[in-house]
């Protein structure tokens, strides 16, 4: 039978199909107590008296890429989000919405996908649902996934603490993750190496956090980029940020491409980075806690928290100018995420 | 400007319009000190040391109907699924997926009966995150919630605890849900008053637990309807389960409906109803209190747990006969929630 191999309505439908879909497939790469109860929610333990709760859908396309999937951002995407409210991730939760029609082989890649990026961030994936709608009412897969986390004790993270004369750094390069998913949904032809950033980033910030409690913000510079996150904080903290052009890491590849087709690395989403602001006494350590762990090797200092302009991002050009950043504005780059 | 009253790929960047549609919409409807933070995550009290967490995403068409809209069953359903674990819900996520295009004054009424739902069922919505897909991507919108609550005390539910000699209850009449969309789907001109029994039934579900912590299942046959719902739980403990024909609450539209149609309202989808499995001796006591909420006013015996035939559910008809009634196969009402 044709039809063996894609999904159908009926998988959708709670009944049998329903059932099959959920014990072959789901439960073979998720394995997790409570998910294999088949209840309609799992009841957890819980530790400690505040949770940190987060949910994202993901609309990516196209739904593979170079470093990536769908399911890969869709576990780091929230893990991040928990981690980065100061809070050690737990629990996922997942919500899937599949075209009639899509293939079984392609939703089994993105599930591994999934549990490779829960089991490196110690996350368990313990209650979900799955939608079936038909042929071109969704293009493909979509996945929400909500996360929740404990806080950690004694950590206050939040866009609104930013202070002045905090230095914030960022762990590495930035828009990879939009530059690879824009050259291969245009098909380019490209002869550089480029690859999506998406990683769990919780291990290192738990890390941060138990050292140095006193960190002020961490944000993922996802949609919209670093320049939209740097102007939601400087807006929340009601302080102004600068930002030094010539200390930004771009990668050359992503240059090249940015310069190809007009677009600027500052707006271009990221998966795997983060954004933290911290007192400046506190930056030696910080860094070098970092260049401990494999997605912080190659961070840097990228600007400081100033009085004014209020809410404002300033960008020294490296020609010794400046430059108000805003917010990206429209849209760049539909379905990134 | 005709765009003004439509939704834009730049709702959904993450840039200006993504901030203007969060303080602009979002935060007229749901009054949420963490949620008005615009944080990535929600920082959050938890009372106790177990929580319940649960996901459903919802993609019913179309998205207004008798009785309800997409806004309200996100709400309800997931509600509802964390109630019949045992827990009393306080937080939901909602992560939306709206294609270009939507109209904001339809989104406006599916936030307003979100949080019209919220507001009965005691639920605060405290984070959220919304994707604009391009049009043809997805059909009109996509609501995943999902929730977390936190365990009740001495309650221990699940499917799996279903034991011989448990009487089965339903809180009122079945497949209003699922002929009231079938019938707007279809445009069928019907002389009956059809609405969906969409409800929050939390507030029963605590006080049920309260006064009877020993209640053994209780679960919302939504998808596959009571048929299918049955059908898990008996294979989940092991037991038969007797339902009996002429105990089967329909109201006389539905069955005039699902004659025209030919369905049968076993298999019909609910949204505001709760099967739930209680030691016979419990049952007086749980009737009463059930008629004293507007959602139990109708509550009634439908059948009981045997020992044989293990994982089947045999219906006693009306004219004396016995027939096996199977879980839902294929798909009867694509998109029904």
């Amino acid at each position: 039978m044709k039809n063996q191999n894609k999904i159908l309505l009926g998988h959708g439908s709670g009944g049998r199909l329903s059932h099959r879909l959920l014990s072959d497939i789901f439960l073979k790469h998720f394995q997790d107590d409570e998910l294999a109860k088949l209840n309609d929610a799992a009841k957890l333990d819980f530790p400690g008296n505040s949770l940190v709760f987060s949910t994202d859908s993901y609309v990516v396309d196209p739904i593979f890429f170079p470093g990536g999937d769908i399911g890969k951002i869709a576990v780091c995407g929230t893990v991040n989000d928990v981690a980065m409210m100061g809070a050690r991730p737990l629990y996922l939760s997942s919500g899937f919405i599949i075209e009639e029609g899509f293939h079984f082989s392609d939703l089994e890649m993105i599930l591994q996908s999934m549990a490779d990026a829960a089991d490196e961030a110690g996350v368990a994936l313990v209650t979900g649902d799955t939608k079936v709608v038909p042929r071109g009412a969704a293009d493909k897969i979509f996945i929400n996934t909500a996360g929740v986390g404990s806080s950690l004790e004694g950590v206050n993270l939040s866009g609104h603490n930013a202070k002045v004369g905090d230095l914030i750094i960022i762990n590495g390069e930035i828009a990879d993750h939009g530059v690879t998913i824009m050259a291969k949904r245009e098909g380019l032809e490209l002869e550089v190496d480029l690859k999506s950033d998406a990683a769990p980033l919780n291990v290192m910030i738990q890390d941060i956090l138990h050292k140095i409690p006193g960190i002020h913000v961490m944000r993922d510079p996802t949609r919209g980029g670093v320049a939209t996150t740097l102007n939601e904080i400087a807006i929340q903290s009601a302080v102004g940020i600068n930002i030094v052009e010539e200390n930004l890491p771009v990668s050359s590849q992503v240059n090249s491409v940015c310069e190809i087709l007009g677009l600027d690395p500052l707006y271009i989403a990221n998966e795997g980075k983060v954004l933290i602001f911290t007192p400046a006494a506190y930056v030696d350590d910080l860094m070098s806690i970092m260049a401990n762990h494999p997605y912080g090797e190659k961070s840097c200092v990228i600007g400081e928290v100033t009085a004014e302009p209020q809410g404002k991002v300033i960008l020294k050009t490296s020609i010794g100018g400046s430059r108000l950043i805003d917010m990206l504005t429209g849209e760049q780059l539909p379905r990134i995420c």
